[in-house]
């Protein structure tokens, strides 16, 4: 059977998604590897769909009041020191400039000793620390708040094992930083965009999420409460895909983030601050890919149609040509997602076939191809990348012409609620409600070894969480971690009455946990 | 008189506009300094502005062909060391990263030398090496060409002496990247950005500019010919709005990137590489600006309209506001510049007139007024930044509320073309074609101290130029220089027939040149 991918993600029995993931990221052409260690290069598909990311979620930021700012890639080494003393946490991996010029010594082009930086500075890792200084000088008066910003930016931390997307050194996000005048609208803030970061990544990415609180030991350094939307991969495998701080008045008195109030009193403002990044691509790939590469949700593939003009250096090429071209600029006056239909005609000198696997394999929603009896009968055929298989067999449909312009934005919606419900599918039915010990958590995901890991799908456990804290928290973590397994959050959405036992204390459950395998 | 801005062009006889342009960036709120060194805060109108800009120059880059990719923002210190040994003119100030962890050394943070980069990383000041290497890898046959290739992203050129948006040590830009099977194709793009960039200016930014080639020692290093847009300030200085470069096979030579022609040999290509960057919004100000703060071309204003709702706290305070919001939501439905027309209706808790020369500040291209008489007459009053005040006094006009719906796509296009007509008229009538030797330009642009650059408007000089080369061309640099003079470009556009005699060497002229005074 003829697939478009080189590598599938069970080999057998084996499960071999880590290098099928692998394998998608290079063949559809959305990144590779860089020469500049912990970096990659975003090729223009993937970077196509960040994109399309950045168009609908920067949409979304400003429609909930934010504006977007501009700040410095570089923070002073004293900012960071200053974190550094009131954040336990603190990481201290990130890439130092120690120098502002090279010049040839003995022949060889080194760091000029004499142009050594009084201070260092420090590559962003995030941003609280450079924009709460400009948010000290910006709020005065309890008139400037809340205080709504955003910024899209590359940040740097330093990572010894990377992956394309998933964990990189350098990567792209947006990080929104607010203040407010109490904790109360802080609060309201962090929920809200928890809240669109959930319906974000379902509705746009289609990609079901479970919305909860990080536990103490997992929280941002200095926040006061964290909170993420977890996604399963394929694999089983949760990923965060989002998180939003609430930190307090943290950040506030290390940068001196201070209002007058009504009364006349300075006061310290309350701060958030939330990101979501390029990782968001890697969960697209795991959330939706198949045996034959990438499937994207209409609402982020750069190109939702792609039609591909079978040619055959034969005259009738050029009306074959003329059919696509004009088929091409009808479907393109179509709306789907509030925004007109994103439609290529591939007249690249290649074969046919190739191209339809190329666009296959990138995962191009809607793959139209022309040949001289669709023109001569009026039609179009065409294949639908979520259900491109019938069993071995790949499937395509024909239709006339003007009843797909007329239909093709259904179809795209079509598209894009399949690939959710599929989604929705696997997370919903492979959530373990059942494990009442340590004992059955262990039994179900077995011994952590990479063989095991690699053996068999092991979706999450929901358990009875009697939120134990310090050196309790910490020793069940440490166990948790023996089995590769962590505690991914707190759903917001708890059932009401008796939760039975705490699995790890035994004593009276407060809450329910995610417990999984994460990335 | 009452001024929206603190500081004006000239005080009296002498020129305050470098005062006046730190001002109108400090006022209009767009950007300020950063406690990083060279590093400004672009704040929400700044960056407003550059995401109009970066809108419609994207579409631009994308309509001729081009694709956005991302590439790695540190570059290994052998990639440049490479390049270096190919370029004279090579640059050594850059952001040298030479560490990558921090550490608490006798109760100090400090760079951990344990954690020394084998080789050190350079911030990118540009990325023609980077983009060459992963050329290198993605060019195999004469069908892959021509790549062409686009960037959206930070650079870092260490910096003494820092402007805002004119020169920081980080800025924003676009780097257009492009590979091609012979020289004629390269030129060919050479031209086609060049020509984007000048009708973007003009049309866009409603900046006059003229587009010719740099002098030989003026050429991007590495570069065979470099050309730019030139565009005067109201100071009457040039400042380089943007640049396009053929670099021949000069980084395909230190890169390696061949293809194999159609005769299976393996050859090498053509590259170009071209940039704009948040300096243009510099040269929005100081083109456009004027004592009252800034004034924005329509096509570039974050928002367009401003409706200010004069509120009394009076009970018709309500039947104002839903007035104005009805109002907004009428003129948002119009579309300018093919797009919705940006409307904001503007109810912070601020007093009416601080509004008024807020937005008169920022400028906005129309500000509405609307008080309780406008509602009961079913009107709308409002000012045109363009032409705020008649002699000393405020001018505003008043319209039937549905005739200023209807016309408002208008008044923002004749605001845009009166904006350029303005800017076009001061370019075209300052441009000296009549200076025939070196004493003349001397006499012409007096002695280069600071108070006679302050005294008076000087514009540029279009003179006849033999197109001397090496020693005799340092030399003729090095008089300008003194007179704080530099040739801008030799303009595409020559006049046909005998040239005279070139100012500085005597010699037959074979092309025009303009020689002004620069940012």
């Amino acid at each position: 059977m003829q697939r478009a991918l080189s590598v599938h993600r069970m080999d057998g029995n084996r499960s071999t998604f880590p290098e099928w993931y692998q394998a998608v990221v290079r063949e559809a052409e959305m990144a590779e590897p860089s020469p500049v260690r912990g970096s990659m290069v975003i090729k223009p598909w993937g970077y196509g769909i960040w994109e399309q990311i950045q168009k609908e979620l920067d949409r979304r930021i400003k429609e909930t009041g934010h504006e977007n700012c501009y700040f410095p890639l570089f923070i002073p080494l004293s900012f960071i020191a200053k974190e550094a003393q009131h954040v336990e946490g603190f990481a201290k991996e990130m890439a130092v400039v120690t120098h502002h010029r090279l010049k040839m010594i003995d022949g060889k082009l080194k760091p000029d000793p004499e142009a050594e930086l009084e201070e260092p500075l420090i590559v962003r890792p995030t941003s609280e620390t450079i924009i709460g200084d400009a948010f000290s000088r910006w709020i005065k008066s309890h008139r400037d708040l809340p205080l709504l910003i955003n910024q899209w930016a590359n940040v740097v931390r330093w990572e010894m094992r990377t992956r394309m997307f998933l964990r990189t050194a350098e990567f792209l996000w947006q990080e929104g930083h607010t203040a407010h005048a109490d904790a109360q609208d802080a609060m309201a803030e962090t929920f809200r965009i928890l809240e669109l970061y959930r319906d974000f990544a379902e509705s746009t990415l289609a990609i079901p999420v479970i919305a909860g609180e990080k536990s103490e030991n997992e929280r941002f350094p200095g926040a006061e409460n964290t909170y993420s939307i977890e996604a399963m991969m394929q694999d089983g495998k949760a990923l965060q895909a989002g998180t939003s701080h609430y930190l307090g008045v943290h950040f506030a008195e290390a940068q001196n983030i201070r209002f007058q109030n009504e009364a006349g009193e300075h006061v310290l403002c309350h701060t958030t601050s939330w990101g979501v990044s390029t990782r968001l691509i890697g969960g697209v790939v795991m959330t939706h890919g198949d045996d034959d590469g990438l499937r994207l949700p209409p609402a982020i593939a750069p190109r939702q149609i792609v039609i591909v003009p079978m040619l055959r250096n034969k005259p009738e090429d050029a009306d074959v040509l003329g059919y696509c071209q004009a088929l091409a600029t009808a479907l393109g006056a179509q709306s789907a997602f509030n925004d007109r239909i994103r439609v290529l005609c591939d007249t690249r000198d290649v074969k046919s076939a190739d191209k339809r696997w190329n666009w296959v394999r990138r995962g191009a929603p809607l793959i139209v191809e022309i040949g001289p009896r669709d023109v001569a009968g009026g039609q179009v055929t065409f294949m639908r990348r979520d259900k491109l298989r019938d069993g071995d067999k790949v499937r395509s449909a024909s239709m006339a012409r003007d009843q797909f312009v007329a239909e093709a934005p259904l179809i795209l919606t079509d598209i894009q609620v399949r690939l959710y419900e599929e989604a929705r599918t696997r997370l919903d039915s492979n959530i373990r409600t059942d494990i009442k010990s340590l004992g059955e958590l262990k039994e179900y995901f077995g011994a952590a070894t990479d063989e095991d890991e690699a053996a068999e799908f092991k979706g999450w456990a929901r358990v009875p969480w009697s939120n134990p804290k310090g050196p309790a928290l910490d020793e069940i973590e440490k166990q948790l971690k023996q089995l590769k397994l962590s505690i991914r959050n707190a759903p917001l959405d708890q059932p009401k009455g008796a939760l039975g036992s705490c699995i790890f204390t035994g004593a009276n459950a407060t809450q329910e946990i995610l417990i999984a395998r994460a990335y």
